[in-house]
């Protein structure tokens, strides 16, 4: 039985995968009169006196929303917010699993992006943080932007930036392999959609200075006209060669392949042109854009994916748990780009330099010690730097 | 340690009181696969199919969302969303221990009536019902008949439905015991918002035929100008001996008094005004309209409140696990007056002819036999009138 049939099993078996409890008994009237009315009363009053103490007396200092609308579910595009529950019930136990975090699905039966701005502000007296997913380009970013803006609480589009921030790990980890560093390296981006556009504003933040971002119509070139507002804007500070052309001729010479584009892209040729010990990120799911022994016949001395089933799965479970649960620790009132940054950093140092090699430049998805690490790392920094709100 | 500062402790203790679980376990990358990446895309395409699989495969069934803006929070009135958190977090943890649904507190930061329409039905694809608490009148009408018009899910309010069929169902069983009947019985239910005119709603819908309302201002009189839209509306339908003055006034002569005022505005004497038998429901909480010994003192012969160190409490944890169990089981679109009313009756039916008398009118809140009783009685009837989309 494959892992679909299994799925779909276990799914009916189980109604589903999130269930909600209490942390306390309930079985007679004193439990009641102290869960419930009257004794509920004293917390309330509590918080209504100061509604910093929602954080003391109740759930919400632990509670993520795994927020999404069913525009851009997994590789199966806008299939609506039921058939998204499977997916944000998936995340919100994730969340439980790695984080101990309380995360709960949200599938939002609106697309309209003031709509979905005002309905997560609305929602958040309840939570903690909110983790924005599967909500498709252009859209995600204003959404992402404004809530960032106008709430007090850490607000997170997992897709954009959890996998930039794994990618990142990966990349400085792959870099050190191969004895370049991320200043020098060049590099393509290849899929300027919103994880593409995200993964290559970080590694700029990180110290990135020669990336080129490619999509299907060809490099992003400032001035292009067929590019989107956001493809624009970053346009404005890649390629500052101004290469032209489709990923065949813009891999040419280039140290580093980030793919988060579609399955066979790329083929061993293409690799062959690239400069001696290629980084290959094939990061199409679940057909990577080559295949990693293709990859490697072209050349490349680092090859990492998507997939459980091959040697350095660039998997962003390594991230989403660890940043909110660093976040929450601190209570932090934003996720910052220095707080990405750390987590990068985080994941990458857990491989030690004695285990680091071409084939395990990222921990594996259940290694105990990442979570603890990078909270550890994400809260330290937004101590630091001011966004702890405690 | 009174019940105040016991659940202030238990509340900074445990940090709140809800915590969102997986139903199974994630221990290494096979669960992965099939809670997650690739196989969760397999749900995720028959819901995609056929909407109504989300009931197959998710948790959407058996979740319920507990929904305040924070408005008419217990005693304590507009105390805002935060502060509504414990009360909300203590509701889903009774329709967990009571029913085993799974409930979820959603404390929103708007109180426009328009607002909270649309928040609620762009949260509905994950929910199986809507439990609408402590939210002021009139809005809360308004809010609830309008998701129940555009939603195919439950929709109910608790502070309305709830203590209405728990008020039908120990009047039923208290008319027994002084042997008078609903259609012939004087009643006069003091407190005309939200909960007073539900009460009144149900009792005429389900046979109650003399009524009079009363409020601060006296009775409700068809045509007096002082009243709000939704007491207009019920005035044209209650005291139809057009009855003046106040509740002092009002009382006297009747078989029944339904109290949801506030403390001691009933005394010795006015109770003494009423018929021989008479029952009073004096269900201001934590103090009551009158306490029982002064109603007894007045000749009442049953007196119920509102408050567990009494006999006969009036306590709506009688009725909203058993009702929503049954909804949820019977897939029902709606929580219609017939399923209010056999949820009423299996209530009262649990107290058999032996047991019943004066000091037992109604089952206690943790008596186990209520929740399967009322869900199966509610479920039945959901089926037999064609509300269950099963």
């Amino acid at each position: 039985m494959n892992y679909n049939e299994k799925s779909l099993k276990m799914h009916e078996q189980n109604k589903g995968k999130v269930e909600v409890i209490s942390k306390i008994a309930v079985k007679n009237r004193d439990d009641l009169s102290i869960a419930y009315t009257p004794g509920v009363a004293e917390p309330c009053k509590k918080i209504y006196e100061n509604t910093d103490n929602v954080y003391r007396y109740t759930s919400k200092g632990n509670l993520v929303a795994v927020v999404s609308d069913g525009t851009a579910v997994l590789g199966l595009g806008d299939i609506g917010p039921e058939a998204a529950m499977p997916v944000m019930e998936g995340k919100a136990i994730l969340f439980k699993e790695f984080a101990g975090i309380d995360a709960f699905p949200i599938c939002l039966d609106t697309k309209d992006t003031d709509e979905i701005i005002k309905t997560v502000k609305y929602l958040a007296p309840t939570f903690g943080g909110i983790n924005l997913e599967d909500i498709s380009a252009p859209r995600c970013f204003e959404i992402e932007k404004r809530l960032k803006e106008e709430l007090n609480i850490p607000v997170f589009h997992d897709d954009q930036h959890g996998t930039a921030i794994v990618v990142l790990a990966g990349l400085l980890n792959a870099l050190k392999v191969v004895n370049k560093n991320l200043e020098k390296a060049k590099i393509v981006i290849n899929g300027a959609g919103s994880a593409g556009i995200s993964i290559c504003k970080l590694l700029l933040l990180a110290g990135g200075k020669n990336i080129v971002m490619c999509d299907k119509k060809g490099a992003l070139v400032e001035d292009a006209e067929w590019m989107n507002e956001a493809q624009k804007r970053i346009a404005k500070v890649t390629n500052r060669n101004f290469e032209e052309g489709t990923i065949k001729d813009i891999i040419k010479e280039k140290d580093v392949f980030i793919g988060v584009s579609g399955p066979n892209v790329l083929n061993t040729e293409m690799v062959s042109t690239m400069n001696n010990d290629s980084i290959v990120f094939a990061m199409a799911n679940p057909s990577p854009e080559i295949m990693p022994n293709e990859a490697k016949r072209g050349g490349a001395r680092v090859v990492a994916t998507g997939r459980s089933d091959f040697p350095n799965q660039i998997n962003n479970v390594l991230v989403f748990p660890g940043i909110f649960r660093g976040a929450l620790d601190a209570r932090a009132s934003d996720i910052t780009e220095e707080m990405k940054i750390a987590a990068a950093k985080a994941i990458s140092s857990i491989v030690t330099d004695e285990e680091l090699n071409e084939d395990y430049i990222i921990p594996e998805a259940f290694n105990k010690k990442v979570v603890s690490v990078v909270s550890s790392e994400v809260e330290k920094v937004a101590r630091k730097t001011g966004i702890s709100r405690e």
